[in-house]
């Protein structure tokens, strides 16, 4: 009944958005298949978008073309750069979002790209010829053919919800769970498994006392997402902060032998890191009290998310523990929070640009994965659709590598080791965070994303300009001597030691106590200096300050890129190797990893077992 | 676990929406249980308000102090004056709505509302003790206390949906349907059946050939529905105008044999009136077009609403007919059309205040009573809101008469006739309609609503301000002389005969060639009249052109209202009436009309059993 297409995506949350434009940006004819039109790019838990790590994964995606930037941009109500105060590796964008708005400039951007069709329904089939993906089936029965497929099933796939000793199907909140699917990908030879997320009670914010909680303002000077020139917040909405305390962790307990996470009716394991607040209490016995968000949903409602509160204990549970919180004395619920339990597939059977190994042309993307996280899903949904244009068009893979970007590290970690729970990620996670900054995501892969039919012409123009830019302040400060008089009392004021002689001003911005955000103003008094925006000062003033680290960094990585680089037989005989770790040698021998890069990486091979491989190797 | 309150309302369509805003504005504590937040007010089907006589029913409900007006206000896109070119009785307010813009408003309405509460639930069970609703229990075992509940559960109760051969459990699409309460509701001794509605296919705006369609603009002088203050618009979307042919019709006619309406897999019956395409080619066999709208769902979507072509065949089949359709040839589907079958309870079960008989306190509104129409079930709202909180507030009931407004019509229809296909409003149906204009639902309803306190004091005091201007100038007219020379070039250039000596300008109006709209000039070339608004005009001059015709029928009105107050009694043995019609007995026995009015309503009992009744009750 319809035309065949490039790729299909199915599903239309962060990955599936991704996905379909970055593929029908990149020339693909796509088709993107939803349950219900009117859920596009909904945010299923928490309205906002960034934070650590996760804020970098936005510019990244930014960067190379993607739009979670541009949108996150234009429907947020509030923005706070995190770890302002730690070294700008750690620092991190994140804002609020308006739920509603952010959906519909996902949908309204999705209806702009004129390669994108839409269908609303349910697949529950893939078709298969030849080892190969040929398109999908409906619960309509409606057969779509095309070159390549990317599934972004979210937790939607066979999913239940919990709450207390309650069960339903579905996939989120009054939505319909899908079958059939997971049981098809089995037969093929998939291996499939169960994880959990949760989300906590909505409240109606007109029932909180604000003043019994703690104001969380957004940045004075609030920062964005993209590269690209989209508007600037003029007015933001605040959060508030509030704490459990052992009242309410009394009232928790009281349904402990009803909630299914622990009487075992839930077989997914959760998010380590973005626990349950019955997981919390549990796990963290010692800690008289945890951390509340309360974070509006948007410019316009009452609706209130209650971050750090994610349940699935009885609703009447729910309801008394956060009587108990200060400022919730009289609080309304909306809806309960719940568990969901979905189908996910180890993505140990994926390659690096997210196809699978077992079907070609068919790419996993998100929750599907065992990652959690919107930013998570985004990334990959971008790189699958990215690849999936790539394979159908017949041209190269496209992969960042670990040095390169978070994104790399994300899908090298997910390929290489797999993920017991979802997975989520850190600045820890990447061995060379330094370079994986904020602040120069455009630097890092606007090239590559450009080189690829992503990346608009402006965007690449804007970062070259930008480069341009940084080297001619660059070369501004290390040709710039400055004398005594013109800087002394500035120094003064700043506590820093006062100049003898003239001096080079290049060794004097690396001062600790000279802080970027003082060195604008210190540009200002300088004669010769460019007139470059405060991007291009931050940019040009965190490479001096951190030069000599960031070069040992680099070096760093591009030791470990040979590596990278220096392949591994996928039939090589370990059991040759006697000095191997008994750990390491199975977990090679179970992984079968394609390069030393990877092998370096796979939790249980040790520094010492990658010597020995490297010796074999040859190196 | 929550606090009890004073009217529980089960449904946040149409309906609900505004009979929560009713009883909370009123002074009720109201809770508002929705099976999903994020589709409060949902326009499930096609993306207008108003029309015939359903406009005029927008109006009152806003002269009431309804919602549905200013919300409608808030969010066209497009604003027509159906039929202009007949008498104002017939004139139909009708807007194209934004989907989401209209969703939001409400729900950003109701959140405004303090003495409105949410909760995200499904309802599965009706409290009741001694014959008194109490509360409800709901899906997740949660009960909520209440001095009266109002269901409008609309297509969800048990709700089944079709496309071709294949059947969804859901009360729309991707929505899931609500199983329980109308079996409890049996239980309890109510009456149900199955009624079937559908809805067409949504289509790619970006697919469709608009050159070769017909541009329909809206009005170059857009209305509005609301008396208050609302936005005029400034600018328009169009919609557009094409025709289905035989081509189409042997297209649908191959997919009749899996048709879940010809096959009898729907026992519901299905709206008369606006019927589905395959419904249509088979009633009118020898009609060999029908009109297609192609109405816009927004601002800013390029989804489309194929109005005129409902329907559930399967999806092949609407595809291919649809292609055949000028400026569809390439057309991309969005979803199919389906129908849906739900539950609806007889509305012969109910009072004049939409209370069931059976169980005190409890009401009904929208599709649960067998109606159709986003403007009858927000009317049915409003009225079972209003009485809910005059329930439990011991306040006497508040009804309209069927010569006040088609508020009083639709519900009267209702419990007395009852209805066997869905119910929806034509001007036919009122005796009175040249009473029941648009231009004069403030007058006829405002000062009800004001009385009772849910229309505000401003929409009186406008309302009050409405009806001195026009009095002013209605004295000003009919006070008025004038000269030949004044006017008679004005006359000659409506083609209307010249005077030839002083003249009553009151006489002059009522000259049928003299139209409305050229009124307003005519009276600013006039010395002395006082200078009022157009409305006033309209408002002045329809009461003065057709004055005579608006007597006859006051005076019928009132006649009929001297009859519809005088009460029959509940027990009153019809068979001693020997000179009934057998027709008009067996009808009677079985509905029971409280009143003569009622009685002489009822489609089966004849005048002259009126006239019977008549004389054995003394008259």
């Amino acid at each position: 009944m319809h035309s065949s297409y490039d790729v299909i995506v199915v599903g239309a949350g962060h990955a599936g958005c991704e996905a379909a434009n970055a593929a029908a940006t990149m020339g693909s004819k796509v088709l993107l298949i939803t349950m219900n039109m009117q859920t596009i790019a909904q945010m299923s838990c928490n309205p906002a978008m960034g934070g650590v790590a996760k804020g970098q994964i936005v510019r990244e995606v930014d960067a190379l073309g993607g739009l979670s930037g541009i949108i996150s941009d234009k429907s947020m109500i509030q923005f706070r750069m995190l770890n302002r105060s730690k070294g700008p590796a750690m620092w991190s964008p994140r804002c609020q979002s308006d739920r509603n708005v952010f959906a519909w400039e996902w949908r309204k951007a999705l209806e702009g790209n004129s390669r994108i069709d839409f269908w609303q329904d349910t697949v529950n089939e893939i078709l298969v010829k030849d080892g190969k993906v040929s398109g999908v089936k409906t619960s309509l029965g409606v057969e779509f053919l095309a070159g390549a497929v990317v599934l972004t099933n979210g937790t939607f796939l066979n999913g239940r919800m919990f709450i207390g000793e309650k069960v339903f199907g579905g996939g989120r909140t009054a939505e319909r769970s899908a079958t059939g699917l997971t049981e098809q990908l089995v037969t093929l030879g998939f291996e499939s498994g169960r994880m959990k997320t949760g989300t906590p009670p909505r409240v109606d914010g007109r029932s909180l006392n604000y003043a019994a909680m703690e104001e969380q303002f957004g940045d004075e000077q609030p920062g964005k997402f993209s590269y690209m020139d989209t508007p600037v917040l003029t007015n933001q909405r605040s959060c508030w902060i509030t704490y459990t305390n052992q009242e309410v962790h009394e009232e928790l307990k009281t349904g402990f032998d009803k909630s299914p996470m622990f009487t075992g009716r839930i077989k997914g394991l959760g998010p380590r890191y973005c626990p349950s607040v019955e997981d919390k209490i549990n796990r963290f016995a010692d800690k008289d009290r945890h951390q509340i968000f309360v974070e509006p949903e948007g410019w316009d409602t009452v609706e209130v998310y209650v971050n750090g509160f994610s349940t699935s204990l009885p609703e009447t549970v729910q309801y008394n523990a956060l009587r108990k919180i200060p400022g919730f004395e009289n609080v309304r619920m909306f809806r309960p929070g719940y568990a969901v339990e979905y189908d996910f597939f180890p993505p140990t059977q994926l390659k690096p640009t997210l196809e699978t190994q077992l079907v070609k042309n068919l790419f996993f993307a998100g929750q599907i994965n065992g990652t959690t996280g919107y930013e998570e899903a985004a990334c990959q949904g971008l790189m699958a659709g990215i690849n999936a244009h790539r394979n159908v068009s017949e041209e190269d893979e496209f992969t960042i590598k670990r040095s390169e970007g978070y994104i790399g590290v994300l899908i090298d970690d997910l390929i290489t080791k797999g993920t017991e729970e979802p997975y989520r990620m850190f600045t820890s996670r990447a061995e060379y965070r330094t370079l994986l900054r904020q602040d120069n995501a455009d630097l890092r892969l606007t090239e590559k994303g450009y080189k690829i039919g992503l990346a608009a012409e402006e965007r690449y123009q804007k970062m070259v300009a930008k480069k341009e830019d940084v080297s001619l302040l660059t070369d501004a400060i290390r040709a710039a001597k400055v004398k005594p008089e013109e800087i002394n009392n500035w120094l003064a004021a700043k506590s820093s030691a006062p100049l003898r002689e003239k001096s080079n001003l290049y060794t004097l911005l690396k001062r600790p106590e000279i802080e970027l955000k003082d060195i604008k103003e210190l540009l200002e008094i300088l004669p010769d200096m460019p007139g470059v925006g405060e991007e291009i000062i931050e940019q040009t003033v965190i490479e001096i300050k951190y030069e000599d680290y960031l070069s040992r960094e680099k070096l760093n990585a591009e030791k470990l890129d040979k590596w990278e680089n220096l392949s591994i037989n996928p039939s090589f005989d370990y059991d040759r190797l006697k000095a191997l770790s008994f750990e390491g040698k199975e977990k090679l021998k179970r992984l079968r990893p394609a390069t030393i890069g990877q092998a370096s990486r796979i939790s249980g091979v040790s520094p010492s077992d990658v010597s020995i491989l490297l010796v074999y190797l040859g190196r």
